[in-house]
């Protein structure tokens, strides 16, 4: 854990200048549009250590799969998070000498994120190797109003010397991929141009030919006069376009170098005029002028806020952790385009590749439901259905038929891209989750009309899945799920474990379910999906019955609770606070064996599916099940603590709710894994939020209607959040003084809170 | 599966050549000494593909762990078998012509394994492009009597030509390992040497320092008449050295070059020393000439032959088998040097790595004491004894004390270089075969103060290991060992694997008599022992006694059959003929998930347990068993008929025994798994043998006597075999006749003949 960053309300803040967080701050002070983004890397060149990262949203690389022992049935590609052509470098040198953090001495080093306006600042003054010195301050921004422009105010001022200074501005295709598995380049040259004032290449990935066009245009002020350059020359080499050029500067006086930025994908353009196209965007930002750009940008941000915002009083660094959450949760992803998800790292790192985990439907989706419209999470969900003939394609290479489909546990293009048996082949759960997100997606809305558009097709696919993965145990004369992992991944290829059970036979009755609804609402849309779907209704539904009826479920009849999975008991039942520190956290410090014959959790599935289906138990159920399995929860997983800060909520476990809060509200800004360096937990993020929202703000829909059931932190004085409901925003408030709602846009509405229907207007 | 190799009582003959069968060849006829081994690579220039191999024994490298995902626990390295500098090149060009089988037309071709004497023979006429033919007749052998000397003849003879050939012989290490992780060479150059006639190169392995020195001396005769060379041209380049030199051929007339090689290890000399000592081996060996070197590795070969030959007759193809595992076995160990062991490839592939696994302790050394002095299989469990503190460390990484020790999966110095968690971590039944090999070598030789010099301690530190590994289980009242794989490998990470659970539990008893026995006849070593481990006698004793009391065993009482595992029959219970044929095998058609789901087995692991323990298990018990298990049992291990084809000789089932004894009595003549071009399977040949002696010939030994019970093949006439028991040779034949037996060399003896006592004499 760190503790560098400035506690601020609205903005992350670092001062000084530590080489050896700078991969951290990269991550921290991230910038993104949901189409494009940007870690905090350098506009100068920086010899230090670094990890570049430039994204495009969609764009991937399928990197052969990397295994010490292969087992039948892996994917040959990883689908990779690509680091994508630069389009921020600024490179200055005087006399040779070049301003490179690395090398100089460096003073007042500021890096500012305001998350308000998603701008990032940084200041610094620099003495090169010869002694010169330098004040820079640069301010860059990805555009929330155009996903395809990103824009740079660099400004630099000599503090005591007047000259000439070398300038290279440049879009660079020849970048690497850390997470490479064969250190190998992934981009390729299709095209570049440069001329005086601008550049342009057009890179296209190996394997997957998607074309990018990176181009820039730039423009340079003193004292808000343009800087007219004799002589520039233009640099150009294998997959780089720039110019080179020197001006005159004077001591004191202040240069500003405005660079703008089009960056656009195959995925938007077709690949034979993407070049023009970039620089018509181009020309359109230029001449828009970066003040221009950036008021629209942060007007775009400015009515996020009013959707999304929490605030807390009382505790700044839990206020900054919420909004940073927020932050980047909303410039990962804007929900305008269904062929987009949410990465792990967002745009703020390469690591675990892939584009889309379950993290999506359980922990993202709720956050998307609450905060933005509903197209938002209702593009979430048509992704899946998109991926449904993959999803299909992958249960057959598995061994299912007739139409059964598992949904890849990582996945870009809906093809399963991981590696490891007892979790690619095993942690199934997954496909309830994507079964539950349909439900969750019409219970907060109401469109029962996306069953029929996409949704049952998906729940088809899904039931048929389980039906084949159960077996009846002759034994038990029970059907059984076998070989299974869990959300709990501190256990792999165990028998019944129950919450998979649980959600397989949950998604077989919705499934029938929602047949009897769309042939009641939709006949016809019905009889062409059971035609697609070539559904044997009566005989498929009725074996969907009779696992419903006969699925087992592990049970501890003396202390009344779930078993987790088979023998579970057979474990030596100890408590969390029974180890050591010195063996925290288990996956860094026991071997893995260890880890899986213990009875520690890295997150409580059982009680994962309790809060999924809350509403099946009774409170004392929750309060055996929560008081047996929390104790031995070392919520090793940044999914794990939101699920039980909204069960502790509920049962009224104050202090355990605000310490499990603790532990992810600020993950990323204090680096509490020692991993942020790689990226931010962005999808973790929304667990953050839930645990306000769900847990302290005790809030759910039920029946059509939005519950509030808020409980106050000792710690803080006050808290709020907005919540987009039905096309009505109702901002909550809670104090010690009580709890006030307050309706800020749309119709009229009556919430329960408190367990009262209360009618706003 | 193959059938192009011919049918011969003791030759491998290969006839015509075939590229796409090449490497296949280059592993059968590869030829060894335990010291060094050499694949069937070409003398020549070879462009096709070869993989190309020379091994030193007990050389190795510890190359960088390749996984897709690590599990903290997991090994740095994984210690590679290497590809060692090569000796045998000659290589041939006229006018500029190579000569190279894969640019030549060849015709003639034979390549012949003479198993009587260990000699490879390879002939051939070939065409080079410019329409020049030569007619090539090479012999080789690496000597079984000096184990660092290797000698070749290779004699041609222009069949249209004459004129001037050249020739380049050397010694060559700049080599590459196809298993290289990382695609890195292994050697670097130390020293080398070369001079009209000789050349060396001391070559030394990265990371590990083995020095290896390799060097080559020539002669070359026509009509029994050296040739003397005018001009020989020194070749050196990094790695490499020779002599390039041209020679005048005659059309019709022979030329033979004898080429004699040293190679030595720095695990047997000096390094300082070792180039010095090359070449004295290696004018040792010149001296006496390539008929004298091999009359006496001929002698070695008979001597060999007379301990251990097995006859079948009445089919040429099993006689062939049989003595083909004999034979690679016996050149893979020879028992001499306590280091050594034995490869799952020996000295033909680099596949897998490591040198030692448990098929070791549970195949080969049956094998070693059946066929070879005493001394052969006690330096098998000498290697495990010094590797003792590497094996408590290895415990140690994984979470166990005091003193528990767990043998690596896969080993090449005593640490683990395994990468799967499910094996490395779980498959810990390798330490019971292990603890289990000293009771079997006790019980076959008879000396039991090998308990008191090395085999206690080995003993106490896996007890120890045992006595942690399991844990009480409050539900079950009894102790129980999770999270394991056994020797089934189709399951992975189960809880309470029968077998594991047996030899845990047998293992804690016998050490115990192994203190009584100890303590009794060695006190005083006793004491040593105790005070070197840091024995607490009672308190460890009881812990373990405690443990054999109530160890937790899973049963089917209707069936009354032991259980794999715990849940074992909530499984689908199919049989294998169930399975469509393309289907099979399992491994190479479904997914790993499905394959662990299913209940079809690798090798049947309760069966294991009753094939080690049998005394244990009334006829009965062992039928229902067998009956139940076998049936599910695929054999997609080469390590599995065997044990089966023991029980089912036992019960009576001759067809199913014999069925069983197919499978892998030429899974390398035949290339049966396809996979035969990485080199053959060694440590499973050792498995043919017991199938032969312990299977149909129903040799054991109980209470310090030999028991045979045999029976008749009904696809054979007859078959004979010679065992080697407490200093007698005895031989078994058994025909349609009957069976007689053989005192061929010893004391007299009283065995156990059906049931009765029989003294030989």
């Amino acid at each position: 854990m760190k503790d560098y960053l400035k506690h601020h309300e609205w903005e992350i803040i670092e001062e000084g200048f530590d080489p050896h967080l700078n991969k951290i701050s990269e991550s921290v002070f991230s910038i993104g549009n949901g189409r494009m983004g940007q870690r905090a890397n350098f506009e100068e060149e920086y010899s230090g250590d670094t990890l570049k990262g430039s994204y495009v949203a969609g764009v991937y690389y399928p990197d052969k799969t990397r295994v010490g022992w292969w087992k039948n049935g892996y994917p040959e590609y990883f689908a990779k998070v690509l680091n994508a052509p630069s389009w921020i470098g600024i490179h200055i040198s005087v006399d040779g000498h070049k301003l490179d953090l690395a090398k100089c001495k460096v003073e007042d080093f500021k890096r500012v994120l305001d998350m308000r306006t998603g701008l990032l600042t940084r200041s610094f003054a620099a003495t090169l190797s010869d002694g010169k010195k330098l004040r820079v301050l640069s301010k860059r921004f990805c555009s929330m109003a155009n996903g395809e422009v990103g824009a740079i105010r660099y400004a630099f001022t000599p503090l005591n010397f007047s000259g000439k200074i070398t300038l290279s501005l440049y879009v660079d295709a020849d970048v690497v991929n850390k997470d490479s598995n064969y250190d190998e380049k992934f981009w390729e040259e299709v095209s570049k141009e440069a001329s005086p004032g601008r550049a342009l290449v057009v890179a296209q990935t190996k394997k997957t030919f998607f074309h990018v066009a990176t181009a820039m245009k730039f423009q340079i002020t003193t004292h808000g006069k343009i800087v007219t350059v004799d002589r520039i020359n233009i640099e150009q080499r294998e997959k780089f376009a720039g110019n080179v050029f020197q001006i005159d500067v004077e001591e004191g006086k202040e240069t500003i170098i405005y660079k703008y930025a089009a960056v656009l994908s195959s995925e938007n353009h077709p690949k034979e005029k993407i070049a023009a196209q970039a620089n018509h965007v181009l020309d359109d930002a230029f001449a828009k002028g970066f003040d221009k750009l950036f008021d629209e940008h942060a007007k775009v941000w400015e009515h996020k806020w009013e959707e999304c915002d929490i605030t807390i009083e009382g505790d700044i660094a839990a206020q900054q952790g919420i909004r940073f959450n927020i932050f980047q949760l909303t410039q990962t992803y804007t929900g305008e385009d269904e062929r987009l998800n949410i990465g792990p790292k967002g745009f703020t790192g390469e690591k675990y590749g892939g584009s889309t985990y379950w993290d999506t439907e359980a922990y993202c989706l709720p956050f998307y439901l609450g905060t933005s419209e509903q197209k938002v999470s209702r593009n979430l969900l048509v992704y899946r259905h998109k991926h449904l003939a993959r999803a299909i394609e992958n249960a057959q290479k598995l061994g299912f038929k007739d139409g059964a489909a598992l949904y890849p546990m990582v996945t870009m293009n809906g093809e399963e891209c991981h590696n490891e048996w007892e979790i690619t082949f095993e942690e199934i759960h997954r496909n309830g989750a994507i079964a539950f997100a349909i439900f969750d997606y019409i219970r907060y809305t109401g469109d029962e009309d996306y069953l029929a558009d996409h949704g049952l097709e998906v729940l088809i696919g899904i039931s048929r899945f389980w039906a084949q993965r159960v077996n009846w145990s002759a034994d038990k004369n029970k059907y059984v799920m076998l070989g299974v992992t869990g959300p709990n991944e501190y256990e792999n290829n165990v028998n019944n474990n129950w919450y998979t059970n649980y959600i397989a036979t949950w998604t077989l009755k919705y499934t029938q379910e929602a047949i009897s609804l769309v042939k009641k609402k939709h006949g016809k849309r019905f009889e062409v999906i059971a035609d697609v779907v070539r559904l044997k209704e009566k005989e498929e539904t009725s074996k969907w019955a009779d696992i419903v009826e006969k699925m087992y479920f592990p049970h501890d009849p003396k202390r009344d609770v779930y078993l987790q999975q088979d023998n579970f008991l057979d474990k030596e039942l100890l408590r969390v606070s029974d180890l050591k520190q010195e063996d925290r956290p288990l996956n860094q410090k026991w071997s893995w064996d260890r880890i899986l014959r213990s009875c520690f959790i890295k997150q409580a599935d059982v009680l994962q599916g309790i809060y999924l289906f809350e509403d099946d138990f009774s409170i004392e159920t929750i309060r055996k099940n929560f008081d047996f399995y929390e104790p031995m929860t070392v919520h090793e997983s940044s999914l794990s603590p939101c699920v039980h800060v909204i069960l502790a909520s509920k049962l009224g476990y104050k202090a355990k709710a605000y310490e499990l809060y603790l532990r992810t509200a600020r993950l990323d800004l204090d680096d509490y894994n020692n991993d942020t360096e790689d990226g931010c937990h962005i999808t973790s993020m929304a667990g953050t939020w839930m645990s306000v929202v769900k847990g302290f703000g005790g809030m759910k829909v039920k029946e059509g209607k939005l519950h509030f059931n808020p409980f106050m932190p000792d710690q803080w004085k006050s808290y709020s959040f907005r919540i987009e409901f039905r096309n009505r925003v109702i901002k909550v408030k809670v104090s010690n003084e009580g709890v006030t709602t307050k309706l800020e846009s749309g119709e009229p509405l009556e919430i329960v809170l408190k367990d009262e229907a209360v009618m706003l207007s």
